[in-house]
């Protein structure tokens, strides 16, 4: 597995592009991504309630486990807005089938941005008509028309050769981003030219999303419009990759990588953020419990505040262990913080707090908690708790 | 039932006192409080499993469902300290026991402050010998005693009739305050004269503890050092409160208040707030159900920033209950904000943004969700996530 320059368009057969139609004030906000032929798909959706129109249509296309296409638009999230929004969600999908000459049923949609307002279907079948008429493809515009108060792209691409075959995989995600009056909305995209049934690879997709998305967070809060969807179109020219053959284990370590790598990607890019904080369980009894435990961690308040002052505050973290829910014999517990250990036997160590502090002056910050109680092992990725926080998301007004 | 000024010290037969001996810089930080004769005796204590040595002393003394002393100090959490700390916490107990000349089994212990740190015994011993000496007996000083960051003593004090006989119930309590490198620790005392046995009062405490003090959340962590003790003297005289009677139900709704005053004070006195956030729930299925989408509202960071800022952002008050873990219909959920509804149908209403942002400029918010599904009722209380918040909590450094 080699890790390249890329895009979401760099394996065989796929097309992204993206530009601005009118939804935001200035930055591209509505793109296309789709593949030369029929793909494979797997798909992840919030477990929120409250879902968005494009979640429940997108949601409902994946069972005939096949997609072409994927329409997005950022700036109006479709979120909240009735009967009305489904319709919109739908009619996306037409258009953007009917602009590339391709089936609606096998266009997706996804949006983010504003909820509660109806979504602008004016810009949007002016969007999708530019995207149609545009003679140069830009994948990394539709990479930034995905975003909304991400302060980068959030790119992964990776090729691996299967035998004689050569299979590139990309995916590309949006974070944490808050626009009036709503919530963050997850984003991932994830292609590759490589052969696999969707039934496969959405249990691929389902187990790998447990300890990747899943273990990240920002701030607790789960938006309702996330998704993840990863296309597999074939096109490397490979065989069809069968369950626990040495195929199907490479590609399940590719997908994980790029799932890895968009994860803490967007962890890193949280409003706000100074540092990644990423927290790995040892020893722990089962990887359910060490993965509960490590979240528990990078979502502490407390923990996420001292990190951010660079205070090498091992209590908090025992402390977040300690109502993870999950059981453990705390005079068992190690800590490490930045490479020196801080906790052991019940007590702390005797570390010199001035220069750990130092070390946590840094854009990584890694937490290791070693349990003695089996084998498994667990990691969650997250991010400081900064005054820029509370700015971004108190300070939009109404 | 009537509110009136007091101290925890107003039920007849209580002392209390406290004064400065050194844990802390400045500020008083040793304090105890008493019953002329043997009390019934309750309490409940944090569910971390990460527990300081004073809350597991403590629990073991109420086991004999008998007390007349607690002795208290702040600065010094004596949590993680080992078998050093076990040591320390009972001696405490036996120190406030022979200077009161009364049984160390009748005596429990409770400390809040920096943890991983031995207890100073040099300065407690001196506290307790100093406490002894003391003349005038102030009830404020133990009030105050007890208090870390907290920016005001939280004290309540009732008086009801049962019957001819005049019953007193006064509660103080301190809430959500860090000293590095630790955590928030929440600590509550109530006393009063009435006459009920230790059973029955530990079985409303419980009850009553899920509708309260487990109904507020500042940033979501639990501390090691969480406990709530309810002591009853029944020197007013009245006879024994027996289960089911008007009696019963009486003290029932006095207890209710008295731990509802206390959280609330501690939600609205959280690290860095500027207002307290009141959630209600009503239509629920169950009072589970309520309190959880309730807490779920109140602990959403996104929720709380956006109160700071006075965003009437009820997009993200409908997230928090989406991820609630409640099931619920969100087109049949209606919002009110400050008084205003602000969501029905599934979708927002067409409130005057700007004039409820103007409402949220106020110290008490409150946020009222109704359903469809039944008729039961949630309450929680929580606070807003501000610039102060972080910074307490980041800038102490080691």
């Amino acid at each position: 597995m080699k890790k390249i320059d890329g895009t979401i368009a760099s394996p065989k057969g796929f097309v992204a592009d993206g530009l601005h139609c009118g939804l935001k004030r200035k930055k591209k906000d509505i793109g296309w991504l789709y593949s030369e032929k029929q793909a494979s798909v797997a798909g992840v959706f919030t477990t929120n309630q409250v879902k968005a129109a494009p979640v429940i249509v997108t949601k409902e296309k994946i069972q005939q486990q096949k997609l072409q296409a994927i329409i997005i638009n950022s700036g109006n999230a479709n979120a909240c807005t009735g009967q009305q929004g489904f319709a919109d969600a739908k009619e996306m999908c037409q258009l953007a089938a009917k602009a590339l000459a391709i089936s609606a049923d096998d266009v997706a949609v996804a949006s983010t941005g504003i909820i509660g307002q109806a979504l602008p279907m004016v810009q949007v079948k002016a969007g999708i008509e530019l995207l149609q008429a545009k003679q140069d493809k830009e994948p990394q515009a539709f990479q930034e028309a995905i975003l909304t108060t991400d302060t980068c792209q959030k790119v992964s691409v990776y090729r691996e050769t299967f035998n004689q075959f050569e299979v590139i995989m990309a995916g590309c995600a949006k974070g944490s981003g808050m626009i009036h009056p709503n919530m963050a909305t997850m984003l991932g995209f994830v292609t590759t030219d490589a052969n696999i049934s969707s039934s496969l690879l959405q249990e691929l997709l389902s187990e790998l999303t447990e300890i990747t998305f899943n273990q990240i967070t920002i701030d607790g809060d789960t938006s309702t419009n996330d998704m993840v969807l990863v296309l597999a179109n074939g096109l490397s020219g490979m065989p069809e990759i069968q369950k626990d053959t040495l195929e199907y284990v490479k590609f399940k370590q590719l997908l994980a990588q790029v799932l890895t790598d968009l994860a803490k990607s967007i962890a890193k890019d949280g409003e706000g953020a100074t540092k990644l904080i990423e927290t790995i369980v040892t020893g722990a009894k089962n990887s359910q419990d060490a993965r509960m435990l490590a979240k528990s961690v990078v979502g502490s308040s407390l923990v996420k505040s001292a990190i951010f002052g660079q205070d090498p505050n091992w209590g908090r973290i025992l402390c977040a262990l300690g109502y993870s829910g999950v059981a453990f014999d705390p005079e068992k517990v190690q800590i490490y913080l930045a490479e020196t250990l801080v906790f052991k036997n019940g007590q702390p160590t005797l570390f010199d707090a001035a220069k750990l502090s130092e070390a946590l002056a840094t854009d990584e910050v890694k937490i290791q908690v070693i349990l003695a109680q089996g084998e498994a092992v667990g990691q969650a990725w997250g991010c400081d708790l900064t005054y820029d926080y509370v700015k971004i998301n108190a300070l939009y007004h109404t």
